[in-house]
């Protein structure tokens, strides 16, 4: 069983919680906190092995936690996904494989191009992709897209290099739902062609960073970074090259530390339980 | 104030220690644990906010705890280390620098080598060096150490580049008390030359790591590791320059774990809580 | 135009070597040169611009260069592998993808499995899987992959986690062909079950190394090595499922550097020009 | 012998400097050379066997090099530096150590420093330190640091973590001289304070950036990078702390590379040739 906490901080929260899964016979394997103590914010996420009826336990940890405690215990097991997609398939085929071989922790309901390109990969994998063309009118192809997304319903919209910019309305349909993998080491080379940037600017080091979306570009929440080395014989297109490989696993990290429900968001910023 | 526990696992040990702190009015900063499940063995470590007697808390805590627990609360504030060294500077210099600055989080009571090199660095930092030159009979030249380092009753002995293999019987004069620097990623290249054997294997990456010394050569309980890529350019004295960088990282890091209390050791393995 | 050279060392070598290219009016992009002092071996790897005949260009090298030296132009520009797997699907799935979208460097011609269980995604990609059992006498199941293997005259052999050890007599068949993925950070944990050694070990690191097979298991020429930080909150399994994402990794750059022709195997090492 | 070059690039230019060594009788150990297609320019790194006449070398070198070719046989084999300061131990104390023992590759004449505090740390050493403080009339006091440094005439001046900003006039004096280390993973979090703004964003990965000073704040060339993983029970000083430790890490490194010879500056990036 997973519990997941984020409340404000108090004195003797911790007894109060361990004493609620002690009377209820629950052995505590994994107990992850933290306290922000500028915010004076509580975040707890256990493991606990035995049988226990969750809503009795959401109940009870709902009385003892203070007024506006976020409290989930067991939160959606089978997560569904949406993914959104242009031209390269790297992190999409990623995504794929584990989908198909049942590692990724969540179920791919459908992919969202804004080119055909990564029609075929989905073919494959007998996975609907939904060809939704930019039109002139940038406000009606988000509706498409939106409309579509909530015919799916699904738990995280994940942007796997969607090249467009969402615009804040578009964000606003699904708050703390959308995850974007960006080319760069945040917050250096935001916005547009960041490996052309970090060529030009004779960087040793390109990375690749997965956030949350808000309604900053690039400004969001961020789950997972990574970088790898580079030097002066590298080309804009060995960049891009090399990076495509750190995004793919900083993608595929930071999917599978929000699936387990490893990832609290709180003011800008992730407390996240490795 | 840090608490840190051990014991035999058991339901309901979190929420009997945290009532405990919650009755004594002490606020929850940090709380680390881990399950050892095949072992049923408990790990804690907590640091706590607030005023409270010493030996009272223990006293508590002892009282619900299983038989044999390892309780401390604020475990050896100023803690003591005595350094052995042959001809290697990196490793000392490092620990004498921050020694030197107040970041070490101990206190360097003497530096004993087996060679007069590293005599004048010592001094320079008004830093007790003693030589203990190893006679034929190697026996004679440990009972000559251990008595040394047993004038200064240290909390740890820290093997920094100390070139010489300790016997049993030195070594159980300071269970789990001696930490060695071994220059190599162990378990590969345990033993003599190491550099030599990862350039003769042709490897990609060397390694060093800061373990506590047991009985069995190289074989304690690892604290830290870390390693750096190598090519087909190095040869064994370049691995040899290029190891020290990682050799002095992680011992420092390591030195500043346990003197943290960090680290938990159990069966030939380390907790630890970084 | 990519030019690889390995022979003696002798003084004056570069200067004819790069004549030959002036007078055939090539412009040098990128020269990498190594010399082993030790073996007085010489490698180089030269990309050059221009349009030049390569038997004329490589009789003329033959002419300046110490007997018994190998030089190619442009070696192999389409290269074919085998891949061979057992029941894993991530380093297999991860070629397959790379294959598909053209950015391997080499055609997959086959897949053969001693298990069933990865037909399905060679299926969906439409490459050939071939099963081949082992039955009891091992001697007649490797008999039976060596034709199946010598029917499609691959470049490279890949052992994708293929979970059984080759006889001395089929890796003859196939010398400096077959490239390996073995799950740990060779030499340490050589043999079976290395994440579990690992585990039982206690170490803070984990690796997977790609080398070349030769007669010694797990002791061929090291191509690529790379680690993850591990703690002791890792099970066994744990280390597995991390362990797999550097395995997908490493293999993935060994493949890219030998299939781009930047890896020279000399006496158990190998040289390469990343 | 080390031997490097840069000039404009043409055909032949690999084949014509390799005569001259080979009749010189000169055997070439290493050879690194990178071509910038864009600038048309060439770079090369060569490590020589043998006894040549230096003079003669590099005359004969000029020679067959284009125009306006920068060709340097041997360069400054004795190198020196003076280091200017603040109030932070680790990157001085880090270079006085590697002095002391001959490793630095270059000898510490002098430190400048703006505040008293490391005034001890010189004097273990027994290196002067020269206190300069800052008046109300920046200009007076920078105007005094040249004044010192110029008395000193040395190859490079490394900003050892010191804390004032210094004017283009300053830097001026000293073009392509004067090493930077900057606590942060530049471009982001240029400017004061960057630990601060990383804790803020919420990063996950903290770096140190080693530069050459140009007159735009943290614009110079970039020399060597590094990063350490961080996350969200890292306070801002946590970060300062950690942060620390490869600070002083990569400006070794950085020093390492300019003072073996190894590192060109070009349109404000480096060719390294490590």
């Amino acid at each position: 069983m997973i519990i997941i906490i984020q409340c404000r901080d108090r004195v003797g929260l911790v007894a109060d919680i361990s004493r609620i899964l002690s009377e209820a016979q629950l052995n505590i394997i994994s107990m992850r906190e933290h306290v922000d103590k500028a915010g004076e914010r509580f975040f707890m996420r256990l493991e606990v092995d035995g049988l226990g009826d969750e809503a009795q336990l959401e109940d009870k940890m709902q009385q003892i936690l203070p007024d506006g405690a976020i409290i989930q215990v067991n939160p959606v097991p089978d997560k569904k996904i949406v993914v959104m997609v242009t031209k390269e398939y790297h992190c999409l085929a990623d995504i794929l494989i584990r989908n198909s071989f049942g590692t990724l922790g969540a179920a791919v309901l459908c992919v969202i191009g804004n080119h055909a390109l990564l029609q075929k990969i989905c073919d494959r994998f007998e996975i609907p992709f939904v060809m939704i063309a930019y039109e002139e009118d940038k406000e009606i192809s988000e509706q498409n897209i939106i409309r579509k997304i909530q015919s799916y319903n699904p738990d995280y919209i994940v942007l796997a290099k969607f090249m467009r910019i969402l615009s804040p309305a578009f964000v606003a349909n699904f708050p703390s739902k959308i995850i974007n993998i960006h080319h760069s080491f945040l917050p250096a080379f935001a916005g547009a062609n960041p490996y052309r940037q970090a060529f030009e600017r004779g960087v040793k080091l390109i990375g690749a960073t997965a956030h949350f979306v808000t309604d900053d570009l690039d400004e969001g929440p961020i789950i997972a970074q990574q970088i790898i080395p580079v030097n002066h014989s590298f080309t804009a297109s060995d960049m891009v090259r090399s990076g495509k490989e750190i995004e793919t696993a900083v993608l595929a990290k930071a999917l599978r530390l929000v699936l387990n429900d490893r990832v609290f968001v709180y003011q800008n910023k992730t407390v996240v339980f490795e």
